[in-house]
């Protein structure tokens, strides 16, 4: 059986295609009454993720009410070092936190790269079963956090403000971060490759915190090892191929080296003019993004004719998925969604010659 | 009289100089017990602002610690639109607020033009408390948000995370904010033309939420009145010239468009490269900065280090000042500043041939 739209898959490997498609960074989310209502029945966040049923049925939601052309895995980035042994748990209002953080020497020997069909085997059965009840509609992306992006979680404990602890490991024993970093890349590595093999058919690679960093240690502690996951990557499946997609939130100024490492594709911010990014990388990567998720408070007017400008800065030809820059806000209008991908299919048509 | 050091004003006019000049960011502030002594006795932050002998006080302080080539004005980005009767206040862990936040059109017209030298006349007689009290050691650093800065906090309350409110208005009412902006100009221009002629030996606009927008809003809701307000400035004093500085935090992708508009030097945040930074801007600006802040926790070791490593990427000849790419944080050890401002002068006699 084939894919009834493809024109994700064929973007992202710059194959011609009729008009551009778009999908949305947390798509399946707290924006949609539906999803509230199964993630109130659930109990919590993670209870949504690890209960296959459930992580199906909400990735599943925007895709009845919106014309998407990609599902993307209900999960969340942090499910690795929970499966490590980390503890994480949401607190009202204070995002991701794990009950045992890492700090010291000991802390990082002691991690272990999970088995991504054992510790992790609630998101390869999520993954199967949104397969099945895709019925080919449109790919299923998977995904996962990038490594500094994992570790700057796993050191401060949870979300942080300056990232003081883990560019204090940085700084002063690079070494063990290195060490960290690693074992963090052969457990995204292991655990994509196992979405893959469950039925994945595109990976994105999230690097939250990238932008963080000063540029050559974002070469050196974040980049290096986005590279070492995308090289240890089985991006064939029964001789399909499974493009890759790379996202460094904040990166706008590394656009270059990040078309460099064998990613299909990259996802932009909003703060990145994307003729400009097209521009500088050239024919070596498609393009992601990158609508502000704050343009999805405006009225259908401005949101139409934002639209409009992104789609003819990207210009002519294949190789630009629409999406917003970063994920949707949680109290955004429905209807809202609806215009921008409306306008995404009506404007996107002059853009393509197919 | 003349300066006793004008390393800072040489090199902004990039002239040569024997050694890289350092200043930083928040320089007096909450990690000198110094400064939280006064701070204590003065009562609120603001109390602290609004009284020039205490203002004097904190901000000559760090001058008596270390050798650091300029002093800046201790006062507020917010002064403006306190002044603008918007009841600017300081909440406990939450930063800033403003009592009578802006939202409708009629909030919009209703904002005048503060005079300097009456409204904020407690900021003028800082000004010129401190040149007095310098005793021409060192130059004096005077400075304002940027229009679209302050509109930030004017239109949100406050701090934001998302800025929903302030990109609402902009995105559907952009003649409003546009009249709000073009306000807002002529009042920092006025502001720092006083501070100016009240003794201000070089002016600095800090755009720390320019980096929020999308390239084609930056250019239209900030970097046009950044320009509109260097078109204003009165930067001949008594046949001195006054050097301007521009800092976008988040502005790395735009140095280009900033260097354009006729400011002498460009502040740099510390995810940019200042290598490749300097080779964008040419010969048309200086550069400042680019310590990423957090580095100040390390070991001294790890910062002497650093300092090397920004001294050598930007390279031979005068058109760098060393500061932090962000302000300091509180609780860094004033140890590792003094560590930071003896590694830019070792390291720096190098660079320079005079």
């Amino acid at each position: 059986m084939t894919l009834k739209n493809d024109i994700f898959i064929k973007t992202l490997l710059k194959q011609p295609v009729d008009r551009t498609p778009i999908w949305m960074m947390r798509q399946a989310g707290r924006y949609l009454p539906e999803y509230r209502k199964i993630r109130e029945q659930a109990g919590s966040f993670m209870d949504l993720c690890t209960q296959p049923e459930l992580a199906c049925e909400v990735t599943l939601q925007p895709l009845e009410r919106f014309d998407f052309d990609a599902a993307i895995l209900f999960s969340d980035i942090l499910t690795i070092p929970d499966a490590m042994g980390l503890g994480l748990y949401f607190s009202e209002g204070e995002g991701p936190k794990f009950r045992n953080p890492v700090r010291t020497e000991s802390d990082i020997k002691k991690l272990s790269v999970p088995d991504p069909e054992i510790e992790l085997s609630y998101v390869m059965d999520a993954v199967r079963l949104i397969r099945k009840n895709l019925q080919e509609r449109v790919p299923l992306i998977g995904f996962s956090g990038s490594p500094w992006t994992l570790a700057t979680y796993m050191v401060e404990g949870g979300s942080s403000k300056n990232f003081r602890h883990v560019k204090g490991l940085m700084y002063e024993q690079p070494a063990l971060m290195h060490q960290m970093l690693d074992k963090l890349a052969q457990s995204v590595s292991a655990y994509l490759n196992a979405q893959i093999a469950a039925g994945a058919q595109t990976v994105m690679l999230f690097d939250t915190w990238g932008g963080m960093l000063s540029t050559e240690d974002y070469l050196e502690f974040s980049l290096r090892y986005a590279q070492q996951i995308r090289e240890s990557l089985n991006t064939n499946r029964d001789g399909q191929t499974i493009p890759t997609i790379l996202f460094t939130k904040g990166g706008g100024q590394w656009l270059e080296a990040m078309a460099d490492i064998g990613y299909d594709a990259l996802g932009l911010d909003w703060q990145t003019d994307i003729n400009l990014a097209r521009a500088r990388v050239g024919d070596k990567v498609a393009l992601q993004g990158n609508l502000d998720p704050i343009a999805l408070y405006a009225e259908p007017d401005v949101i139409r004719q934002k639209v409009k400008t992104i789609l003819e800065k990207f210009g002519e030809g294949s190789g630009h998925v629409f999406n917003l820059g970063h994920g949707i806000l949680p109290d955004v209008n429905p209807e809202h969604v609806k215009v921008m991908v409306d306008a995404v299919h009506e404007f996107s048509l002059a853009h393509h010659n197919v």
